[in-house]
């Protein structure tokens, strides 16, 4: 393979421009030309595409978001634009693509590699909710970035006596609210994997005022219900404390990368180089276990597959899940 | 004097720690005793007061909060109230007081110093719209919390073209708003100091898009109207664009003070315990045209009185504004 | 078992106090009572043992160093320093301790256990050198602070055209050099386990200017030589850039700690509490591949034991290396 | 005047991209055309000029250094150099230009002036030391850096009872070290516009030991000693304390300028442009008591300007001076 290209897909993340940057840098090494294609599949089908340069990417490193830009792009889900985009990159030469994103681009990418254009995949999102890797890039910046704010606000929680409901992302997986829970010393956790009792918690603020520890902070992954509407519950259940509600948002999709996103997402992009040189497709680099592994997208469970076909129904073999022993560990510390 | 004593008053504001500490060091140098009183007034007329030695304040000083804590005790404008907190004080000694807070902590120590008992005031509120200084104890800091955030959220529009209206505090007053949009590059940045015209604010979003700029943020004081109902405004007014909103709300309050905040804290704090060595009170500590002041709190504008009073209606005299000129900067940098 | 206590020894590294914290508050969740120890094991033989309730470690999750105090203390390795501080601790009705530190306080924790005290260490040290565990408490934080320092010397070295050596803290261990180098896209990394030429390293700088590529930043573990005799060594070599030096050095030590350093910390805390609550001690425990382990601290490699005794000396059994798959990984994305 | 230039000079300073794009920026919205000469007066002797539009400064403001980079270049003190530069200005038809950085470029703009070439000078440096203004772009930033390196090796010089002198930058000025110093609560600051005892250095330092403080730690202008020449003095007079030394050096002329560095640097750069419009040159732009002023660059002290000539000296009309009221200000607060 000569030349290769690479996209970035889906929700923007913190590292995707260290995963870009390795990209480029690791083809190049490998005596190879390298294209980024803007906008995601968006750009693919439109021919939005350019040479990077071992300079191009000489100063993306630290910098928050993706510089090839990201869009949400439904149309690639038809055969149409996938054989549009792959005619796209033929016509400048292109071999193979790595794409960074979410589950939906690992489908772009599958199909691709169907077509008889290798595609790999790396893990891009803030919310770790990808199957095949403990980590995704953007989630230890999000946990960082989501910390951070926890910690201002518990300034102010301390000095007024206050209960704060602190909403951040995670539409189905609670890891930053359980990550950034801990780090910051929540009082409690609620996430989208367990389930929660409204009268419990409001009986532990009241437990804490019976202490004369008036200000709590509950962090509350966005997957189970809006931080306001949290607050309601809370006061119909019986809470009476100077209740407060802040939502993180989108705060935690920028920023400057912290330095593991940036050497995870290293790390897997210099991988995906050495596939496509390989001539491989269809699978998607992850970190398991402390180490670089890939799996294939579709296929069996039994193949270690990340997703299988049930007739026309894409099924996830082994959905992410959350650490529920980190929930239990949060309850264990918070008294 | 040889008994001084500092409260916390109003909502909490970084760099509070650092004046409270200047206090009590400066106090000690001077050889007197100070003691610190918990949870502002409230605290002074419960007597909730103790010592503090040079070791108490020792680790204070970059700690966001107020560990003296704060709280709202509209009890203390009755003259009950403030009997009762005179004869706290008195029962351990104390012979003056510091107030850091705001305009409502100002009328307290106006009392206090009315009823024979010396009270300085120092401006501490992230808001920056205290008369009488240019800057209050917590503005730099809320500057620099919402500059960052505002960094965090260009990367995530510019990543996915989208318009960003940011919520910042200020109710009455735009300088966060003006700092931290000029300081972030914002597109637009509305206060309640100057008029908008919607249609206005629509069109240079369409006209960044003419030229392919279509990431667009908008930094919103909260005294203006909430994110959530400028946003409405925006698309009622025909935006078109992929329109987000975000309120940095509480997280501006909390965090380490910036060196800035601390170096003003410290400063203005050390005057007002020279001021009540001189057995001054009513009067607030400010910085202006970079030196130390110190305004009457009460009396006429031809005083230099920060409030007067008609009849029973207390009157600011020299109402802070935002600089407009900062507005002009920005507009003429947007572009 | 019903009363355990914690001391921190060695250098100090963020997230000590996290650890600090969740062996309180595992213990207190698990009935029992805690005790602090100042100053590691002199604090232990002195008696300078205080109780730790939730409320005292309620605010020092986010705080760098350790509020336990460390001191290094030789006379520990002797049997009299040993039976001593069995018998201060005895004195408080201790039953088990959790030590946190490096290599030397493991063997303290040993000693102990010998003894029939039971005694369960954590790796607490900011150079990822201790053997049974991938990550140390406070790696992570000093990667991050030395990636940031990184991030800053790049923006003047580009602004001047100049080449930088700047020396990470690390003995034994390239891994701050390591993953600080990769995170912040450095151009050499220069790590003990590893050789090099200086030649080389000159010639790399030169090949850049052949490029026009003019500023160059090479990361120096402090185990290798100190950056002042690396750049002697570069211009003996024939380099001709214009060179600066820069010591990090303690600056690493510092710090809040990362929110996956506090994460960390509080698995491994809750865990060592866990252990000395089954009556376990002469363990250590660590993260590997993402689970929690626990090693024997001495005994043969067969049993996993992290040291063994050959004679009367202290062999370490599976030493630490540095990941050389990153020196390869920044060599392929530094071009 | 049509078309205006802007190089950045002397040192790098966080915030002259922000100062660089608010030139081009507010040159736009006056109409004019703007261009950028890299890498100083050597660039506009080489003709190294390329016009920036809107979009070329559009992600600069929040990044260190400065993008046109910098570079000394004493040939420009010769009269060929100077004319040499007009020439390539006017080559490219650039009739004004804006210079930022310390004395060194404001001599050289004082030239191009007195050609008939309008030059305006911005201060940008670090330290602080330029005539005419009260706060120079990057200051603010620096103080921030030394803090924050300060906060972190405060918290192992507490966790280790040891006493550390810090260096930091501050050829002639210690506005660095008083500011940095006060907001991290420093317990001595040494600089060089006071004179000092280092017996009484010393003395402090056992005072401390006295009462069991026993971590301590001197923040030291480099325009005094280095830190190591200072730590020997410190011994020689007694001292026997656990001293380390650590130099925070080039750490401080980088990183994202502060909110309050970027707002100074864009309303100086605009005001340099509206001076140009009105043809004006041999002027610098400062802030002094909170307002924008602009000094002759050279004149009579009567003049207000900034430099005189006597004979062929250049001579400081008003040198800048720290405030030695703050370091007054720190040894109350230090005890």
């Amino acid at each position: 393979m000569k030349r290769i290209a690479v996209l970035t897909s889906g929700g923007d993340a913190p590292g995707m421009n260290a995963a870009v940057r390795a990209v480029a840098r690791k083809a190049i090494t490998e005596g190879m030309e390298v294209f980024g294609i803007n906008r995601g599949y968006a750009g693919m089908v439109e021919g939005d595409i350019f040479q990077l340069e071992a300079g191009t990417v000489a100063n993306i490193l630290s910098n928050g978001g993706t510089f090839l830009q990201s869009a949400r792009y439904p149309e690639f889900a038809t055969l149409e634009g996938q054989l549009k985009g792959i005619e796209q990159l033929k016509k400048h030469g292109i071999e193979g693509v790595v794409v960074v994103g979410g589950d939906g681009s690992y489908h772009g990418a599958m199909r691709l590699t169907e077509h008889g254009f290798p595609a790999v995949g790396l893990p891009g999102t803030i919310d770790n909710d990808i199957v095949g890797t403990d980590y995704t890039i953007g989630f230890d910046t999000a946990v960082s970035t989501a910390t951070e704010a926890l910690d201002r606000i518990r300034d102010t929680s301390a000095s007024h006596d206050r209960t704060f409901v602190v909403e951040v992302m995670g539409r189905n997986a609670g890891d930053i609210a359980l990550w950034s829970g801990i780090a910051s010393g929540a009082d409690q956790i609620i996430i989208p994997e367990e389930d929660y009792d409204i009268d419990e918690v409001v009986a532990k603020i009241k437990e804490g005022y019976s202490r004369n520890k008036k200000h709590h902070i509950i962090v509350l992954a966005e997957g189970v219900m809006s931080g306001e509407e949290f607050a309601a519950k809370l006061k119909e259940a019986g809470d009476d404390s100077d209740l407060r509600v802040t939502n993180l948002g989108h705060l935690l999709r920028g920023g400057a990368p912290t330095a593991r996103d940036r050497v995870l997402a290293s790390w897997m992009g210099a991988r995906a180089v050495e596939l496509l040189k390989e001539g491989r497709g269809g699978v998607a680099v992850g970190i398991q276990k402390e180490a670089l592994v890939e799996s294939p997208i579709l296929g069996t469970a039994e193949e270690g597959a990340l997703f299988s076909l049930e007739g026309d129904k894409i099924v996830v073999n082994n959905p992410h899940k959350a650490r529920l022993d980190f929930a239990k560990l949060n309850k264990d510390l918070a008294n």
